[in-house]
């Protein structure tokens, strides 16, 4: 079928890319005109306008955004006068969905059928495919259905879960409706709360094994932590390396994010020159958002977040405050101007 | 090569087939004769005690101990006496690694090897191969190394680490020598430490989709709760069966505790039937004490054990000590003999 | 001066109370005309309406809403309109700060100053004083400080803090201008957010003393928990009420809620009759959006909501997960009709 | 009464001070013999050696050791040998109630009666008094018991707890007989736990009301964080010196751990100079280990103690892994030289 996109980075390419693989036909269209021109040298119509774009698309119209989710509502507002009854229109950005659920009741009000896919893949999904969460009114869902079926991954070699037996499901295709407008982005957002807390599981757990020779280095840091109670039983020298590679084979905790750190540490075993800034997009945090707002506990998933932040240091004013409080044990009234460790000596 | 396995449950029992199936020989020992039996009749070298099994190995004798964690000092205590200089014996058992520095300790002035093997798989081993961590002198690990080529699981189809070329590595085969004695379990202690943060992440964020309906519900825990106050951004009612079943292919966290997670919710939607009491084996619990220990934090590990606690309520007295608080702010000096409830509505 | 008191439940009468023993003026509204008769009966002037209420009071006007938070809005929305240019409408309710934000710009197109005062102390106000924390604009706040000085606490018997010297601050009193609109009651949430995790962490330690005879109970929970490893090291049975009424003195912990903890454990020291199912109102909850907003983390602050989530057992559908998750470990496809517990026994 | 004092220090010191000003005779030895002389200038007996000390008391001897920790087990062996059956030996120092446990038992065969007290008080103890957590057999602790009235602070001015009635009970004068040996330092360590807790929590509250200004600010961190979203409601600056000084009075959260803040936060309020590297001692990790131990769930005393690992970087090589995982999201094969954020905003 024919799909209008708008949005050529990376991802929007590679969306295109994959249908066209498939048969479909596109329309595509970005402000940088390079990248319409490299999409229509691959076979793809260009366009030169947002208005050029929808007017390529025989009706109902499929028009699929991908663009940075602090420009969707402004690219929203530009395309919907576009538009008429009955054309669909996805977001397949990263947009909180909440977002969503305001934007499908006010296009209702036009008739166009919003739609929010959430996709995860990143770069590997070109070839393997895009998992696709998504949300919007059923026969929108039906009719784009072709298009979803080659995006998704399919079932390739994935041993099939013991009892589903018949004709494959969408979700074991890759792709799933998972109900009203919003809620495609509600299951991605979920999905990236979830990602943060096995990435915190395996860091955590990496560092500990990177620190099981803390006995060897006994002493270094006697005067800023409490000294370590056993050293005998921290003397190994343990090849993150290699025991990230050996989990991914026949272990519990096998996983593509374990594949990912073997790799990286394959790569690069000290992990030398990473400074270990860790971002974080929207989703970690509306999760946490969610999770409170309906009242069900979520400490991993918050923890993972929370760790995040302070990796970048954000726990820096709370952890002053805490030295200070500490000084303030000791009775000193003036500040130190050097050395905050001795007056943590004083034990309360 | 022949092994000598004491302890035919069914983690022992399946090793040992996985061997004879690939042509090693086997001389198994249990208490329960009827086990001892099953694998004879298999092609395995029955023995009526201890004694009688090490007699039949020859030297210098490989023997593999597979009993739970709780009886292995005293099976080590039965079969040390039976073993001479230069013989290797195996933990392959749930120890915590800690026994197993002192056991080694112990063992290596008689002259025997001892060696401890983390091992991962479970029920699926026989078919997959098992993980193994591996701890112990170099020159036992080498001596035993067939064994352990059999009983990893192999390259399989898992694709190779880019980087990684030329002949594949132990760990690419599924098993590891990671250090001196201890560092099999204490490999294996992580490894489940990270498993119970994994599990933890994929439990919260179903939890999470799950009440992704609370706007629907809202009213029901009025007097309990703080109302739901956005219900619009809470009406979705998402199939956990489903998304599983679907981040299962292309997604960042497709996982083989995700693998099993679609399971259960495809057998049992609503899992009914589960208490929900989580038990935890020691694992979990060494692997906190080791982040304390070393002063690496693990904060996701850690919530994920005390959220298993609490699934016991454990937590009970705790939130009692709460509410009596918040009774007090009340003002009440009598305590309820019913509803606990309605002192929570008084500020603070 | 003279105040308008719109809401005269608990909180409301008693400000009314403190502020009419110190020679102020109330005239005071409910819709629960038997408590504007208590009030009136006491000294202050009632009235039969808002209207009534607000054509009694003196220009520039000062109203003082305390009523229960869901009704605030409303509450504005009937009082603004009998208001004028200049006149003061202050929220000292549990609102969320940032509808603060949005009723003091609206109020502000009509002239009206609207101030937002969180407020701390509870029951125990009427006796000592109440913590006032006050947003709002400049010339608002310096009208009503005579009402805010006699309502705070004063400087009492605390001693004063070390370095300050002079006349006494406002916060030396008891209260304080924290900032614009919205600012009042973001102090007053966070506030309230430390306060849930001081109350967690005297709960968590208490329940750690409760279970400091874990050593003799030893055997009780055999079948579902790691056993316990060193029982002779929990042999304690601590009286958990005389240690919490000793740490009241001297000690590093010393506090109003382990003030609390003590008079509540010494009335019922085993806690008999309370479920231990903890409320939340909405400052919790609040105060972890806002760390997640910020980008700060607040890993204690979250823990404790969350464990109160947990002991209304919001957690359930995740550990039934848990447990589905282990039953598959133990290569189970039916599920179990009673008990979960065998299944966990089966190692990963 | 009469007693022998082992170490010095300002603890020791001062624990002498306060006996003699009540009356009671000490017999003072430390290896520094200026703080023995400065004592004996203040009416203490000094002496010259251990066995000098242990000389110069009457039977039954009362020797208490206030020494490190690490220092305690080597001066128990110095000392016991020239003590005899009937005589009280206590460690009055920060020990692991574990310790204790195995000491008493080894030191009761020679029928010496050893008590662990756990003390709490910091350099505020000489004129305050001293919170004291007593474990050991029943007949010592008749025996010392007017020291340990001595040392406490008394009733003071604290109000009384409702529903105590008649004579002060011990706890109500600061000290209490916790059970047998080790309980004391059981009590106390859970004690400093609570600490870490409480600490956190204001630590935490502190700073997100130190970032309320987030949205005045916004843009600075573009680049790494998730933009703020709705700046309009983190537009406060919020002083936190009076904030905490406030807080103190009528307060919920009123306790000695926030008088300590406001004092550090009026002498510098922007907390200058100090680098927020948060030492820990030993308590809080073993207070963490006991919670494991008998699995009761402690995620607030967790996370404190986790916060505190953090702010010393002992996060680093678990961000550094994030950061590696991240970027294979990104497809980058290649390690950064410079800056890895950019690989942060590919999405997964």
């Amino acid at each position: 079928m024919q799909l209008g996109m708008i949005g050529l980075g990376r991802m929007g390419a590679n969306i295109v890319r994959r249908l066209m693989r498939d048969g479909h036909e596109a329309v595509v269209y970005d402000v940088n005109a390079d990248a319409v021109a490299t999409l229509a040298a691959e076979g793809a119509t260009g366009s030169e306008s947002i208005g050029d774009l929808v007017g390529r698309l025989q009706t109902p119209r499929v028009v699929w955004l991908m663009v940075p989710a602090g420009l969707t509502g402004s690219i929203v507002d530009q395309v919907a006068p576009h538009l008429e009854a009955g054309d669909i229109l996805i977001d397949g950005g990263n947009s909180n969905y909440r977002d969503d659920v305001r934007r499908a009741a006010a296009l209702a009000d036009q008739g166009i059928r919003f739609m929010d896919i959430g996709t995860s893949g990143g770069v590997f999904g070109l070839e393997r495919g895009y998992c696709l969460m998504v949300g919007g009114p059923d026969d929108a869902y039906r009719t784009i259905e072709p298009i979803l079926a080659t995006l998704a991954p399919g079932a390739g070699e994935i041993e099939r879960t013991p009892g589903r037996t018949g004709e494959l499901a969408p979700e074991e295709r890759g792709y799933l409706h998972t109900g009203p407008s919003g809620s495609g982005h509600f299951v991605k957002m979920v999905h990236n709360g979830i990602e943060y807390g096995i990435m915190a599981a395996l860091a955590e757990g990496l560092n500990i094994l990177h620190n099981a020779d803390a006995g060897i280095r006994s002493g270094e840091h006697s005067a800023e932590v409490a000294p370590l109670e056993e050293p005998e039983y921290y003397q190994f020298d343990i090849d993150t390396a290699k025991v990230s590679e050996l989990w991914r084979r026949g272990s519990v905790i096998s996983s593509w994010l374990l594949d990912l750190s073997a790799a990286a540490l394959h790569a690069n075993p000290t992990l030398d020159g990473l400074a270990g800034r860790v971002s974080d997009s929207g989703e970690g945090r509306w999760t946490v958002k969610a999770a409170v707002d309906v009242g069900v506990p979520a400490p991993v998933l918050a923890a993972s977040l929370f760790e995040r932040f302070a990796s970048r240091d954000e726990d820096h004013f709370a952890n002053q405050v805490l030295s200070a409080m500490r000084l303030q044990f000791g009775g000193h009234q003036e500040l130190p101007t050097g050395d905050v460790l001795e007056a943590g000596g004083s034990p309360s």
